[in-house]
């Protein structure tokens, strides 16, 4: 029974057997840049922090688990991207810009070559992100990823889920679909394309986000589907409907080539792991380049899809089952 | 390969078989009272935070693995006491004002009595420290219970490991050695007594912590023994050393009793998960009541120990060994 080897610690002297080089290690691989606000990142018992002024701070932690929510054989930088954008994708749905993460590593062994992909795939998106790691802790055990992250954001411009009015556009920041899609072609073996390729490393849309501050009336991040997602996003809001239009699903014809319309359909409103956004807007304000508006938010309860032959369909949500 | 079921979730709806009632034990568990700081508490895709004006904030993030960091057999309260008091226990190393936490939990399965007793000792330590659960997520597998705490601390008074000077006294918070012995006695059967009450339930210390901004010139929480901890002071400050006196060593006949004197000195100097504070002061400052001083800082390296008989012995550092 030991304590968790935080970054934090200085070397163990030589007299504590067999440690040097796994904190030499843990140096190695994740000391890193920091932002101006990090007064003091790894290296005491807490990080040392100056919020950005006049700003609301935003704060989500997500674990991620070998064999459920990335497979034993990813490989290292993508399990360290993907953990992280996660992590990244619930600031975008608030609205917030990025700033802080810490990271508890639990592994069964150190290898080297493993910290070192990792690492890698970490701070590339990290980088791109703007978002610093700060702190954290490394343990020895089933490998898991729980990082924490934290986002600014100006007072009353969060974006939350509770905001959607009848009336409004629902809209997605892009095809969805590909995150399962990506996910059933890795299961059966398929390690290239675009699917797997959004699967590996999902892009945040923390940009899009900010972007959103004082547009969108409600936003939330698809983990789960279109229609469960958009579900949180309706009983948040007060117990209202929606109604998609089919012939306004985005497609992405190099992404979901030779899936069946009716697959293709379950894909895109139904599959989980896309790490869009998924967001309304007042009837009166543009969908944003690059997104696309599914249909609208009604007063009257629940979920239908106007087909192309204009019959209207109530919809089940049945996305991810958590847990 | 689901997503983690964040506390953030709306029930999912009942066509979503079997999650419903793991969500309501959620609720039921992980909902309670919120600092004036919290905008939105759980119940989005992350919490939203006004942070105090003009502070800087202390970040920290540990991970508790179950037969690692506690026994299968510990109370779940006591758990949850435990994994949260690591934790504030770092913040109060830094000084800083307990704030906020986000906890991911990892259980095997969700029962009911479990989850029950893990909240109940979890928040009987919240209240008492005035620190808010904002967020985080609950998965399923290997138990393991990580929390992420910030606090905040005024600008250029954070506690750190790196100012002790030659001179300074070298304190510490109470008497150490009790979180070893209260292990090995557990680990023997005994299930009761001072010790195995210290090693379920240290006590963070951050009301010491906060009265030592501006009095402190390093500090540290012991969680790896007071030879180890103060020698990550020795080297953070500078390649420094130290001259401990054996005849000020705390002890609490109570605690120690039926111990021989060897391992007596054993526990207060190499014991971990002790969780008090360790800290320097210089030559002026009054030792806080409570505290005890151990010795003094010197400019020649090394640890020694000045012996009852006058004779001084050079220390090795063996105090736990991490990961």
């Amino acid at each position: 029974m030991t304590d968790p080897a935080d970054f934090s610690q200085s070397p163990p002297q030589p007299s504590v057997s067999g440690s040097l080089d796994e904190f030499s290690l843990i140096r190695r691989y994740f000391h890193h840049r920091q932002g101006g606000s990090v007064v003091l990142g790894p290296g005491d018992d807490g990080a040392l922090l100056t919020p950005p002024a006049d700003q609301q701070l935003v704060m989500t932690q997500d674990t991620s688990l070998v064999d459920r929510h990335f497979p034993a054989d990813m490989a290292p930088a993508d399990v360290g991207y993907r953990c992280l954008a996660v992590n990244i994708s619930d600031l975008a749905a608030m609205g917030a810009t990025p700033l802080w993460f810490l990271l508890s590593l639990t592994l069964p062994e150190v290898e080297a070559d493993w910290l070192a992909g990792f690492s890698r795939g970490l701070f590339e998106l990290a980088d791109q992100a703007g978002i610093s790691l700060v702190g954290g802790d490394i343990t020895r055990g089933p490998l898991s990823v729980s990082i924490q992250a934290t986002g600014a954001v100006p007072p009353g411009l969060a974006l939350r889920r509770d905001g959607a009015r009848a009336g409004d556009q629902i809209c997605v920041g892009g095809v969805t679909g590909a995150g399962l899609l990506g996910l059933e072609q890795w299961q059966a073996g398929q390690r290239h394309g675009p699917a797997v390729g959004h699967f590996r490393r999902p892009r945040p849309q923390w940009e899009l986000g900010m972007a959103l501050r004082g547009q969108a009336s409600a936003c939330i991040d698809i983990s789960d589907g279109v229609l469960a997602d958009l579900n949180h996003i309706l009983q948040a809001s007060g117990e209202l409907g929606a109604c998609l239009d089919e012939a306004a699903l985005p497609d992405d014809p190099s992404v979901l080539a030779g899936c069946s319309v009716d697959k293709q359909r379950a894909l895109q409103l139904q599959g989980g792991d896309d790490y869009l956004l998924l967001f309304t807007l007042p009837p009166s304000k543009p969908v944003p380049q690059g997104s696309y508006c599914l249909g609208r938010i009604e007063a009257q309860p629940g979920m239908r899809l106007r087909q192309r032959d204009g019959a209207v369909r109530t919809l089940t949500v049945t996305g991810w089952q958590h847990f």
